[in-house]
Parts: C-alpha cells; structure tokens; sequence
C-alpha cells in the first residue's frame, strides 16, 4: 500500500540482487543518464543534434536578450542562462528533446515579482542579488520536489487552468512589449492590461516613434509571415527558428548605416562581453531578501517545473521513452542551483525552442550542448555587434514568440469537455490580464484545489436495478431497462470512503431513501425494506466511514429499514471487522454480490407481507 | 450535476409550487426553527427541558468561571457567554440537544492565541477588545460557512485528527490546571509540557501550598467518584452533573470560614454583578487588530464549529431527526455575532453539559433558555457569593471535566483500522502536549489534507480476470480464482480520471503493462495484444484525462498493443465523442461490457497467431 502510493514505479527494481561495482555504475547512470545513453552514440545522431543545435542557438540569442528584459535584468543574464543550465542539463536530465534556457512566462513572472519588492533601476545590484536569489531557491524547490517523490503535486495545477494562465500571460507579455515596438518613455510598470492601455493612451501625441514603429511593425510581418511558411509546410521549419537572427542582424545593420538611434530609435547600447562570472557571492543567505527570495523562488521554481515538465511528457510520449517525473526535477534543480551560482536566472524548457530542437531533428541532450557553445562564443566574440540592435526588433520576436502560447483550440476543446473546466481556464486568462500575473497564478491553484474538493467531498451516489433476465444490477439513469428491485433499494457508492465525504455520503443516501419512500407512498406501492449498499467501488473506509456506515443503520433501525451490505472489498471488509461493525448489523446481512443479496432479502419481505 | 454538488439536501424543496403567505411563514421558520417546533409544545416537554435545563446550569456556572480562566479573561466573561448566547441558539437552532456555552478547548485555544499578540495582564482592556474582535469574526466565519453552503469544509479534519487534538487539548488544559491546584505564583505562559513540568518542578519547594493542594485534592476525589457513580449507573447521572456545584459551594463555605486565603489559598476574589454590558464599540473595526482578529477568529470560529456539529449530528443520529449542517452554521455564527456585541467570547456546543442534558432527559432547545435564566439570576444576585471560592476548586472541576475528552478507546479503534490515520491522530496530540495548541491543530489539518491529496493522486488500479464459466471479470488479487484472458491485459481504473491523476493512472497502467509483458516472457507464453481499460468506475474525465487517454493510445501503439475501452459511464462516453477520441480509438475498440470486448478480441488474436 505505502509502496503503491510513494513508489509505484518502483525506483529500485533494477538494483535488485546486483554486484557492488553494478549497483555504483547504475547509481551513477541513473544520476547522470549521459552515461547510459552516450555508450551508444554515434556520429549519425550528432549529425542531428548539431543541425538542431545550431538551430535552436540562433533562435534562443535573440530571445534571450528579449526575455532577460522581461525580468529587468541587463540582456547579457538571458545569455548566461542559456550557456550553464543547457550544459548541466545535458549530463543530468532525461527528456531527449527539451530545450533548455529562459523562458517567457517564467521571466514574466520572477520581473514581476521581483520589481515588487526592489526597484530594478534605482536599486539594479539588489535586484539581481534577489533575482539569483530567488534562482537559488527555485532549483533547491524543484531539486527538494523530485528527491522527495512529490512530484505529484505539480499535477495539482490543471491543464485547464494552465491553459488560461498561459495565454493570459502571453497577452499581457506582448502587451509589455507595446513600449519597445512604439518607442513610449514613460510605460507603467503595471502588468494589467488597463494600466497598459492608460500608458499607450496618453503618450500617443508625444511619445511615439515613427521610425520604432516602422522597424518593428516591417520585421513584425516578416517574422509572423516565416511563422506561417513553417507551419505550411514542416519541411521548412527552420524558417521561422532562423527568422528572429535574421531580423536582428539586418535591423541592426539598418540602424548602424542610418543612425537611426539619433532620431529616437531606442537600442540596446550595451552587452557584457564574456562568459557568466560568478555570483555565489551574490545570493542572499541573510537578512531580510532571504525569505522575500525564498518565497519568490517556491513560485516561480513551481511555474518553470511546470512548463518543463509539461513539454517533457509531450516530447517523451512522441518519441515512446518513459520520463522519470521525479528524477527530471532534480535534474531541473541541480541545474538552476549551478546557474543561480553562476549569473543566471531561472531557466527551464522552452515550448517553442523544444518543438524546433524536435523538427530539426535532435537525438539526445547534446544539441542543448551545442547550443551552449554557439551561446558562448557568441557571448566572447560578437555581443558588442549587438550595440546598435532596435529594442523594437526584441519586442517585434517576443511578440511573435508568446502568440504560440494563446491556444485558443485548446479552450475550445475545454469549454466543449467540461464547463467547470473552463471557468479555470477563463479565470486563470482574466486574473493574469486584468490584474496581475500572481493574481491569476492564484485564481488558477484555487480553481483547481476547489474542483478537487469538490470531487472528493461528493462521491457519487447511484441507484441500482436488475436488468430483466440477468443477475446484473446497473444504474438506473444509464441503463432505463434496469428495473428497481420492489421493497429494496439498492444503492452503490462510487467512491472510498473516507473523513471528508462520510457524512455527506450518509446523508445522501438517507435523502434518496427518503425520496424513494415518497415516490412510493404517492404511488400505493409497498414500502422499502431493506436498504442495500453495493460496496465494491469502495476501495478504502475510514474510522470516520465507519462511524457514518454505524449512524445510517441505527437511523434505518429507527425506520423499520435493514441496512444490507454487498460486495465489500477485502481491506474493508477487514475494516469492517476490526470496528465490531459486523457484530453490528451482523453477517448474515453481509453478501458476496447484490444477487446473493436481493435473493436472500426476497423471501422475508414475503414473509412480512 | 451542479445541483447534486451544492445542493444535494435540495432545501427549498418545501417551497415549491406554494402560495406567498405560505413561503413566508416556511422562510420564517426555516430562520427561526422555534417557530416550527414551538407549535407542538406542551407541558410535558417543558418538564423535561426545565430538569435537564437546570441540570446544565448547575454544571456550566462553575465551568464557565473556570472556562474564562483558560481564556484569559475575568471570570464573569465566562457567565455572561452562558446567558446569550444560548438564548440566540434556542430561537435559530436545530438541535434539540446541544448545550451551549464557552468550552475548555476553544477558550484556551483563544486564550493561547490572543495572548501571543497582546499581554492579558499589562493590557487588560486591549486584550478583552481583541477578544470580542476574535468572537465577532468567529461568528461571521460560521455563519458565511453556512450561507454559502460551504459547511462541507469542516469535513476536512479528518475524525482521527480531531480525537488526537482533543485528548492532547485535554491534557494541556489539566497541565496548566497544575498553577490553580498547587497554588504555584510564577507560572509558565506557554502550554507544553516541558515548559509546565519545568515551572512545578522549580516551584516545588516554596511555591506549592499545602492548604491549596489539600482543598484541590480532596474535592478532585470527590468529583471522579461522582463521576464513577454516574457512569456506573446511568439514574444517577445527575449525581456528576451537581457535585461541581456542590464542591464550590462547600469550599467556597470552608475558606470563608477558616479564612484560609489568609494562608496562601488563592481565591477568586471578585466576580463583576450584574448582566452583560454591550461591547459594540469594543471591537476592533479598524487598525492593526483587526486582521490579527480576523485570523483568530477565523481559526477558533472553525474549531468551535467543528465541535458544535459534531454534537449535534451525534445526538440528532441517537434520536433520529434530521440536522441541516449549513442552516446550523448560520445560527452558531449569528449567536456568536450577537455574542460578541454583549460581552461574550466564543461560544459552542460542550461535549460535557450536551451529554448531561441528553440524559436529563431534554426535549427541546427549551432547556438552554432555562439554563440562561439561571445564570441571568446568577450574575444578578449570587455573584458576590463566589468571592472566596478557591482557585484550587475551579481547577479541579476542570481537571474532572477535560479527562471525558481523552478517548484511548477511540485512539486503540483507529489503530486496529487505519494506521495512518493512527499516525494523523498522535501528530495532533503530540503536537499539542509538546508544542501548542495551534501547532497540534497545524499537525492535524496538514495530515489530513496529506491525506486527501494521497487519495486523489493515487487512484487504485486493478488486474481482473475471468470467473471461469461465467462472463464475470474480478480483480484477481481479491478472487484467485479468476484468471487472466491469455493476450489481453484487463485493467480496471476505481477512479474518475483528472488532472491531479490521469498522469499517474497512465503511467501506472504502462508500468503494469510492462511487469506483465517480463512476466510472460519469463514463461514463454504469447505477448499482451489488447490492453482493456473496465472503465465503469470511472465517473468522470476531463481534459488532462483525455490527454493522458491519448498519450497512452500513442504509447501502445508504438508497442504493437491496442486499447480497448469498457463500459464508459454516458458523462465520460460523452466528454471521448466531444474531444474526437472516439475517431482515434475507433468505435470498433469501445465495448458495453468486459466481456463483449474480449470476445471480440480473442478471434483477432487467433487470425494473427
């Protein structure tokens, strides 16, 4: 049972009645799976690793730069996180196909965050200190989430409410980017979409830039159109991972040749040269940050787990490799603990990076390695060519990134699935662009707690009837030519019965007695006498069970009814006897299947009679 | 469906298809139940109520002077909660039996919390303030429970933690009876049992007095042997519910005597005359208490309510009438409301005097508004009277009164049924003796959700087999003789399938795919070809248990396995049409029953063979 519950994928099995030197070897594969899966590589699966490489390296520079904006931070702190996290991952984690660096959401996220408690500008050192912080914290969560096989819990967040929460964000992303694509100065630094608006409104006479717009708006098109051209035809899905470098370099090139900076085109003016320094100096590990940092990392450590998880499944379930859910974060962990050390930021597995490393054809984790050595020569020869980059360009590729996250076919599909489904989804998407993105992460948890109370503190309760001519006893509602046994009324709790349904489950099945015995009154038929509860999809009961199952047959008794019972499974019945329960009611009151029961019980209402 | 989750009592069923006059009077007295049952009262209920009403008073004036104690508050806090608060009840109420009033564990609870914020004795005006504030949002927290339908929530502390924390609350509250019954002066203010064994022990040679101790004993034999008495046999029931009294008035009358305060015997010394004055002003509306108010109300609004519905639906099953556990809400909230406008702290149901009215044979809420007339007749005139009743004495009644609340019978149960709710049961004790009172009910509440949470994630899943000469498939670990379709996996899930579980319940059907498929290769014998999913527990399914459906199909494919579904409810049957899963599967792969599925399988396994 406790087995069942906390291991059911059996981590050990495969150190069972192994050597010393075996059981180290598989220790050390199953930390570092590079040495389980590098024995067989080969130059044909580095063919792909390197094209998909190459490709996801050219997509994630300019995003990097964009997204470390996201969270305030100087564009180099994007690249940095592409170079270390790839690298540890690679070693570590188990997904083949997961691309590994900032992303959107999650940048979002720790700038909106953290802006709340350290002003980013007026304060930068703070704040980065924070920033690696709150790092720190959200690799020692996922790493502590996954060594502590809890990492069930990240299923709490339902996929609708995911969906809500990442096109909510993806909208409020692509509404921050309206600052860099129309040139305004003075922005909000709310995140809802009222503030926003209040922001484009009043600087439409003064603090928009037409040169901005005309660069941002032509690469815009440019970018939304390779998009289109990608999905057209998978063929050329390197169009669209190609397309974001290709604007940079040649909007970059544009605004050096005209100047354009000198008419108010703002642009990126400074990138560190060099690979990451060292931050682990930087972390707070007192003072008053400490537990503003903790808190921060818990969050968005969850979020990026999350996400990274998410596109892990999917990729693994692609491809048919099994994916050790509570090993992968670790690995996740370890890598972000390694990174907050060493200038980064959170990263995790990027949605529309992983789909591309998938169409360019990758093998293993090795094209997160190329992609980090493409990041850092990048970061050691050609930053400073960055200088003259348009931010109009960096909103024009965020931009064109988030609207992948708005699955507008997925809420549909929710909203045809399941109503209450999509009133988390709908909650999640209002809480993020009216309010904020912590109000909407918030609306999103509690929707999907409420909805998992509910559906344990309401088990289901149905009537049963006798299908003519069988000894088969089905629901009633789904079954119309099943016909209730007169004098009996049987009824089957669909669920285990535990403290925090017992008395709910009791009541309901006094309310359907009772409705049962008006129906019949109105209807001069004979009234019920036994009561007969089919237990088998009652896997478990409770002390507090127990205490309802005793209440219902001392108010049956009061009644005149007799509470028969059938088909309890082994542990309950166990149970059962263990509470004196059985003494109780008495067994002979006890059956194998509703058959047995209704045979049994027929005879004596015609003896009643 | 909406429906049965929220209003599965139906309550306005009785105000159907009624005229306008009629609804009125129903509404009134659905408010106010004494309208209802007011109409059927004769003298002879009132007999009964008047003895088992005089019985309680007798029982709760010595309690409730010692009750405030624990509370922090001066004695006639204690009495003024006994005065309105019951008569609000008897007018709004629903049980017939309960007895209401300031309870042992709620007063130090309250007492526990609101010291840790304002000091009782420095600032004696603010803490009663405080007090008041607490009491007010207590009675807001139950009666919003109750109006929106939300009462369910108290289900979640689970029966097993509430016997933990209990017998662990009765055992704090005789520690620190230990200060009034040995007569100690520097008493500890935290209540485990280290600090309060730390504080006796450092006392013991010139803190203790003899006197106190000698009065405090002899009246503690007395009152246990009473309550021996009363258990013995069940007439003389009256005999423990008096001896309190008794014992207060006899010592009370030897040390006005001896003069014995005079050694040392501390006394109660001044009890205010005279009933409840209004408070309205003294709570806390705004400013920094408020929220401090808002929590501690909310908390002991909870374990107040907890307590007083327990009751109710124990003594509601013994005499077979329904309670309504929302409307019930609503009254005990508004009492407190009421309450905390005229000097009251928290009152609720005691475990104790309920037990003495049922038996003193009550019939109605009647005998709480005789109970308040004593006690208005108390405060009015006899208060003086208690000026030198020892503290000792209070002390014992206390002692004697909390022991009922320590149930070793009900802890054995729950280790002989359940060993992990054995576990949830001895952290809420052990986190009350050995830290505090609010640590022991953090213990129980996050046992019990970690329980829930388990329940939810961890869905059984079973393997049945065929019943030989029948068409009945059974888990075959609790029927030996049912045996596994050669070729086909058949695996039942006994849960609805969600985002908190269709992970692990896909996960968990590959892996028992997977231990299947070694097994039969070990054995030379023909691979799985049909993976069969019995679905009829399966209630329900939302859209991450689509997906995890789908990901599964993908899985088996890839292996050479095909899925076939069971029996799916209409809701479920419904939600695969809506989200194309049916087009995926195939309608071929949905069966009605096991039995048709693998009837249809095995001649296709036959033609591949």
């Amino acid at each position: 049972m406790m087995k069942e519950t906390f291991f059911p994928d059996d981590p050990l099995r495969d150190f069972k009645d192994q050597s010393r030197s075996r059981m180290f070897i598989l220790g050390l594969q199953s930390i570092f799976p590079i040495f389980q899966w590098g024995r067989d590589y080969n130059l044909t699966k580095f063919r792909g690793d390197f094209i998909a490489g190459l490709t996801i390296a050219s997509l994630c520079i300019p995003q990097d730069i964009g997204y470390s904006k996201l969270a305030n931070l100087s564009p180099q702190y994007g690249l940095y996180s592409s170079l270390v996290p790839p690298l540890i991952y690679a070693f570590m984690g188990s997904s083949r196909d997961i691309a590994i660096g900032p992303v959107a959401v999650v940048s979002l996220l720790l700038g909106s965050m953290l802006q709340d408690e350290i002003d980013p500008i007026e304060n930068a050192a703070d704040y980065r200190r924070l920033a690696f912080t709150a790092t720190f914290f959200a690799g020692i969560t996922q790493a502590a989430l996954g060594f502590l096989r809890l990492g069930f819990l990240i299923d709490f967040l339902s996929h609708a409410a995911i969906v809500g929460f990442m096109g909510g964000a993806a909208i409020t992303i692509a509404l921050q980017q309206l600052k860099g694509f129309l040139g305004i100065k003075n922005f909000t630094k709310n995140s809802d979409i009222v503030s926003v608006m209040h922001s484009v409104w009043v600087s439409v006479h003064h603090g928009w830039n037409w040169q901005t717009i005309l660069i941002g708006a032509s690469f815009l098109v440019f970018l939304l159109f390779s998009k289109y051209i990608g999905k057209k035809n998978k063929k050329f899905f390197w169009v669209p991972a190609i397309a974001p470098l290709i604007s940079v370099v040649l909007s970059t090139f544009f605004v050096y040749i005209t100047r354009a900076d000198k008419e108010g085109v703002q642009i990126v003016k400074h990138i560190k040269k060099g690979i990451n320094p060292s931050s682990v100096n930087e972390i707070f590990f007192t003072g008053k940050y400490l537990g503003i940092g903790i808190k921060i990392g818990v969050v968005s450590g969850v979020i990026a787990l999350t996400e990274a998880i998410a596109i892990g499944r999917t990729f693994a379930s692609m491809k048919d490799y099994q994916l050790d859910g509570n090993r992968e974060m670790v690995a996740l962990g370890l890598m972000n603990v390694v990174g907050s050390m060493t200038s980064c930021y959170v990263a995790t597995g990027s949605f529309s990076r992983s789909a591309v490393n998938f169409m360019a054809g990758c093998q293993t984790a090795v094209s997160n390695i190329v992609m980090s050595c493409v990041v850092l020569l990048t970061l050691e020869l050609i930053t400073p060519l960055f200088k003259y980059t348009p931010n109009a360009i960096l909103a024009s590729i965020i931009i064109s990134a988030v609207i992948g996250l708005i699955d507008i076919e997925a809420a549909l599909l929710i909203w045809k699935i399941d109503k209450f489904d999509f009133v988390a989804c709908m909650g999640a998407f209002i809480g993020v662009v009216f309010a904020s993105v912590e109000m909407g992460l918030l609306i999103a948890v509690s929707i999907s707690f409420a909805k998992i109370l509910l559906q344990v503190t309401r088990p289901r309760t149905v009537i049963l009837g006798n299908i003519p001519r069988t000894t088969v006893y089905r629901n009633v509602q789904q079954y119309p030519k099943a016909t209730k046994v007169p004098g009996t009324l049987i009824v089957r709790v669909d669920s285990a019965i535990y403290f925090s349904n017992s008395n709910y489950v009791k009541e309901r099945i006094l309310r359907r007695l009772m409705d049962e015995e008006e129906e019949l009154k109105a209807n001069y038929l004979p009234r019920i006498q036994f009561l007969l509860i089919e237990m088998s999809p009652v896997t478990d009961i409770d002390t507090s069970g127990i205490h309802a199952l005793e209440e219902l047959y001392r108010s049956l008794q009061k009644r005149g009814v007799q509470l028969v019972i059938a088909n309890p499974g082994p542990v309950v019945m166990d149970k059962l006897h263990a509470s004196k329960f059985t003494d109780l009611i008495s067994d002979n009151y006890i059956f194998l299947t509703v058959a047995d029961a209704v045979m049994t019980c027929a005879p004596k209402m015609l003896e009643e009679a």
